[in-house]
């Protein structure tokens, strides 16, 4: 696991969050995890130390709102391609942010219309030139 | 990594194989991976030594072959709880079966659908008791 990729969750839609925990934990036997506030309910299931399921109970969303998360080696450079490729979304999940935790995300669609966060470590550099204000929320 | 449990692959569903090969290899960086004859297009694309993405493309299927493939700590015990739910799912990817490689496999879906390939090492023991004909191939 050292080039720095790898997948850290995989979110999906439920119609239920009590129904859908059942699912993934006593049917799965998977364990829950701490879960923030996301203003609807949510629920992340832990998978192991670095990866995490993410069940979001939002009914009636277009476009698909479910997606997998790919931590990248290079966000920077990621992140300069898929402006290229005019892949970057903003418009289901918002632009590009650092969260709390330090970790940068930004979400894409691959030509095909999949869905996928990017996010890099919290101690990864970016460059500020990056940070255009059309695709990223501006500093806190 | 420890308890076992882990996420393998994610599957995704493409209109162009070039087009998404494109995008997941010159665009994310990732490299592509051996990938078996499946019968339809696709690629495999490796993330590290554990994790890849599967683009699939497959136009115009119903219901949705999208998923997420989870590696289970207790193929046995989990596949028994997923049989108690009426979990378990053939019509999509077909029976259950032990692949080549020696992993098991087999497709369920959650309450709300969402479509996931639950798989083992091919050294995990699985009661033989568990295999039903009516959800798993024969043994070969």
């Amino acid at each position: 696991m050292s080039n720095g990729f790898r997948l850290q969750h995989v979110n999906v839609m439920v119609r239920d969050l009590a129904e859908a925990v059942e699912f993934y934990v006593g049917g799965l036997g998977l364990e829950p995890s701490p879960t923030p506030d996301l203003g609807f309910p949510a629920q992340f299931i832990r998978i192991n130390d670095e990866q995490e399921i993410h069940l979001n109970e939002l009914s009636g969303e277009a476009p698909e709102r479910a997606h997998f998360c790919l931590r990248v080696a290079d966000f920077t450079a990621t992140v300069r391609r898929m402006g290229e490729r005019d892949a970057i979304e903003t418009a289901t999940w918002g632009k590009g942010r650092r969260l709390p935790s330090g970790v940068m995300q930004l979400f894409v669609r691959d030509p095909s219309g999949n869905l996928i966060e990017l996010s890099c470590e919290a101690d990864q550099e970016v460059d500020p030139a990056l940070l255009d204000p059309a695709v990223f929320e501006s500093a806190p």
